[in-house]
C-alpha cells in the first residue's frame, strides 16, 4: 500500500504474547512530490515523515478505527512491546510497553479484537514524525529554529492525510488526553463527518493564563541555555539543563499539591538529617524531578518542546466559531465525551466544563463526567480502572 | 545608642509628609567582637551588619513595639519615601514607598502615632543584611557560596539580638506575611515571653512538597545558568538568565488562576495576530513575566535567593515539639491572629488550618479567618482593606 507516501523501517508482527494484529513502528512520507502542505500559520513543509502504529484488525466495512492522540512527550507507541526498538528512544522503549498499555489491547477498553487502532507522532516531535531536528532537505542541516511554526490544527489535517491514506473515511472514535484532546477535538472540528465519537480526557478548548506563563518559563530556560545557540545545537552539546528545567517544572504541573504531598512530603532523600546546602539535593521530591529530568532529556529534543509547548499555547477552539465557542462546538457531529480530574490544574474542571457547557448551549449530547482524584492532570494515564469503565461504555454505545 | 554595634549609613528624620517619627535605612554591626552567631545549622558567622528600619516612636513603658517581618526578595524598607536611596536599591526605592505603606503609617492599621514599628532584612539577603554578596573579613572577597547556611531560626535569633540592642524586652505584636510569618512564628516559638501578640498571615509551619519543588526548579535554573560559575559570579557577569527564570516561577506562583486570567487571559501582547515563533513573546502575561524578572534581577542577588528559598525549605515549626506541631504550638504565649487566602497554593489556606489547628490542641485560642480572594498568595499584600480591618481590630484588644 503506497499511495502518496512510501513505508520505511517497518516492523511488523506480534512481539509479545498480548500483540495480536500489533504493526509498529510505521513511517509514510507525504508531499514527496506536488505542492508542500499549507500550514496553518503560514509556513509551508515537505516532505514529511510521520511515524504512526496500528493495533488489532481493520474490518471489512471499514468503520472500526479508533485514532489515538498523544500529549505533550507521547509518541506513536500507545500500547505493547517494542521488541527491537531503534533510533533515539531505543533505551526509553526498551524496557517498558506502550504509554496507554492499559486502555489498548486485546480485552482491554480499547479492545483491539473489535477496534483498528492507530497513533501517530504530531508534527514537530522529536519522535519519528518530521520535526526541527530533522534535517531539511534543502539546506542538509537540521531544521532548527528554521523548522515553520506548526499548530494543532496542522496536527490534525496531517491526520486527516494519514487516514486517508489508510483507506479510513470514518473514525469509529478520536480520543485524547490534555493537547491530545485538544487534537481530537480539532479533527472533529475540521472534519466532523469523519469522527463518530469523541473523547476528549484532561483538557479544555484553549488553555489559561497560568498555563501560557508555564510554558513560558520552561521556553525561557530553553532559549537561555548556552548550549542552546538559536537551536543550533545538532552537531555539539545540548541545552540538557534548560530542557531539564522546563521539564521539572512542567512535571509539577501534571502533579497536584496533594498527590506530591502523598508521594513525597517533606521526606529527606536518603539521609535523616539535611546537608544544610543551598545547592544540592535534600529532599525527595528535588531528587525525584532531577531523575525524571535526567530521563527526559535523554530522550527529547529541546527544540521540538518550544514548537510543540508553543502549538499548546497558540490553540483555541473557539477560532472554528469566529471566537464564540459554542458555534465553533455547534460543527460536531460526533458523540461526546469529556473527563476531566477534581485535581488537574493544567486543564482544571471549570476549563473543561466551559467546553462542555458550550457543547451543550450548541444543542450537543455531552457525557460529562468530572472524577474525584488526586492525580492532577496527569490522572488521565493513572486513574485507569474508573476510565475505563467510562471509554469501554462509551465505545459500545 | 551603641551597645553591641555601631551604626552606619544612617539616614535620619521625616522626608515626606506622612513620614512623622520615621528612621529609615539604619545599619548596626553584631558580633564585632567576642564570639560569632552560631548558626542553627551548624556554621558561625561575624561580623553581622543588619539593615533596619524604625517608624513611628518608642513609648515610655517600651512596651508599643511591633516588629514586621518581610517576605522572600522583602526588605527593612516597610513604609514611607525613601528620598535618598543608597546602594544596589536606589532605582528601585526611589519611585515607590515601602512595600506595606498601605499598612504602616500614621492613623493606618499599624498606626505609628500609636506604635514603633521595626522591620530588620533577614540574614542571607542582598538588602542590606549580611549575605553571600558581602565580603568576607577573613579573605576580603565576597562569600558566594562559603556564606554558611542560614535558617529561619538565625532570623529569628538575629531579631532578638535587635530588639535586645533596641531595649525592647516585649513586643506588642510580631506580625509577617508567607515566610516573614514563619519568621514571626518562629520568634513567637523561640522566646514566647517576648511577643504579645502574633499576627501570621498566607503561611503555614511549613512548605509542602509542592512548594519544595518550586524552589527546586528556580535553584536549578540559577545554578545551571552558565555566569552562576559556583557563585563566584561578583567580578564578572551575573547569572541573570536563571535568576529571571526563577522569579517568573515565582510569580506564578504568588498569584492565581483566576487573577492571571482575569488580567491577562489570553491577550495577544501588542498584536492581533501572533507572530508564529517557538521564541518570541506572544501574550501579555509572558511579556508581564518578562518584565517583572527583567526588574528583579537589576536588584536581586541570585546567592541570596539560593540561601533564602532554602532556608524557606528547611523550615519546620514542629521541630520546637518534636515533630509535633501541637506540642510546638504550646510553647506559644502570645495572642494569635492566623488570616489565609482561599485562592492561595503556595500556603494554601489548608496549610494555614494546619498550624491553626495545632494552636487550637495545644489549647491557645486563635483567631482564624480565612479570606475569600482570586489574588493567591499575593493577596496579604493586596487585599489591604480586609486585612485593615481584622489588623487594626486585631492590635486593639
Amino acid at each position: 500500500m503506497n499511495v502518496d507516501g512510501q513505508f520505511s523501517n517497518s516492523i511488523h508482527g506480534p512481539k509479545h504474547p498480548q500483540s495480536v494484529g500489533y504493526t509498529r513502528a510505521q513511517k509514510v512520507v507525504f508531499y514527496q512530490s506536488g505542492p508542500p502542505l499549507k500550514l496553518a500559520a503560514g509556513g509551508k513543509l515537505a516532505p514529511i515523515e510521520v511515524e504512526y502504529e496500528t493495533y488489532g484488525n481493520l474490518n471489512q466495512a471499514r468503520d472500526n478505527a479508533v485514532l489515538i492522540c498523544h500529549a505533550l512527550t507521547g509518541d506513536a507507541h500507545v500500547a505493547g512491546w517494542d521488541e527491537n526498538p531503534e533510533g533515539p528512544l531505543r533505551d526509553y522503549r526498551r524496557n517498558k510497553p506502550g504509554w496507554w498499555d492499559e486502555m489498548v489491547g486485546p480485552d482491554k477498553p480499547i479492545d483491539t479484537h473489535r477496534f483498528f487502532v492507530i497513533c501517530a507522532n504530531v508534527l514537530g516531535s522529536c519522535y519519528g514524525t518530521t520535526g526541527p531536528m530533522c534535517f531539511n532537505p534543502t539546506t542538509g542541516r537540521p531544521y532548527g529554529l528554521t523548522f515553520p511554526m506548526v499548530t494543532v490544527a496542522d496536527w490534525a489535517a496531517l491526520k486527516i492525510k494519514l487516514l486517508d491514506y489508510l483507506g479510513l473515511q470514518i473514525l469509529y472514535a478520536a480520543i485524547g488526553g490534555s493537547m491530545g484532546g485538544q487534537e481530537a477535538l480539532e479533527i472533529a472540528l475540521g472534519w466532523p463527518e469523519r469522527v463518530q465519537r469523541l473523547i476528549i480526557l484532561s483538557a479544555g478548548s484553549r488553555l489559561g493564563a497560568q498555563g501560557l506563563a508555564f510554558n513560558a518559563v520552561a521556553r525561557h530556560s530553553i532559549i537561555n541555555d548556552p548550549n542552546f545557540k538559536d537551536g543550533n545545537y545538532y552537531d555539539g552539546p545540548r541545552p540538557l539543563a534548560g530542557l531539564a528545567a522546563a521539564r521539572m517544572l512542567g512535571h509539577i504541573t501534571y502533579l497536584s499539591e496533594e498527590s506530591m504531598g502523598h508521594k513525597f512530603g517533606r521526606r529527606l532523600q536518603s539521609k535523616d538529617v539535611p546537608d544544610f546546602t543551598p545547592i544540592g539535593v535534600e529532599f525527595e521530591v528535588e531528587s525525584y524531578l532531577k531523575h525524571q529530568a535526567e530521563n527526559f532529556v535523554a530522550r527529547y529534543d529541546a527544540n521540538s518542546y518550544l514548537y510543540i509547548t508553543r502549538a499548546v499555547d497558540y490553540y483555541d477552539a473557539s477560532v472554528w466559531g469566529e471566537m464564540d465557542l459554542a458555534r465553533a462546538a455547534s460543527r460536531i457531529t460526533a458523540r461526546l465525551l469529556v473527563v476531566s480530574f477534581s485535581s488537574d490544574w493544567l486543564f482544571p474542571p471549570e476549563s473543561c466544563r466551559e467546553l462542555v457547557s458550550a457543547m451543550c448551549r450548541a444543542g450537543r449530547t455531552v457525557t460529562y463526567v468530572d472524577i474525584p482524584s488526586p492525580y492532577g492532570h496527569d490522572a488521565f494515564l493513572v486513574e485507569t480502572t474508573t476510565i475505563s469503565r467510562l471509554i469501554h461504555s462509551f465505545l459500545s454505545i
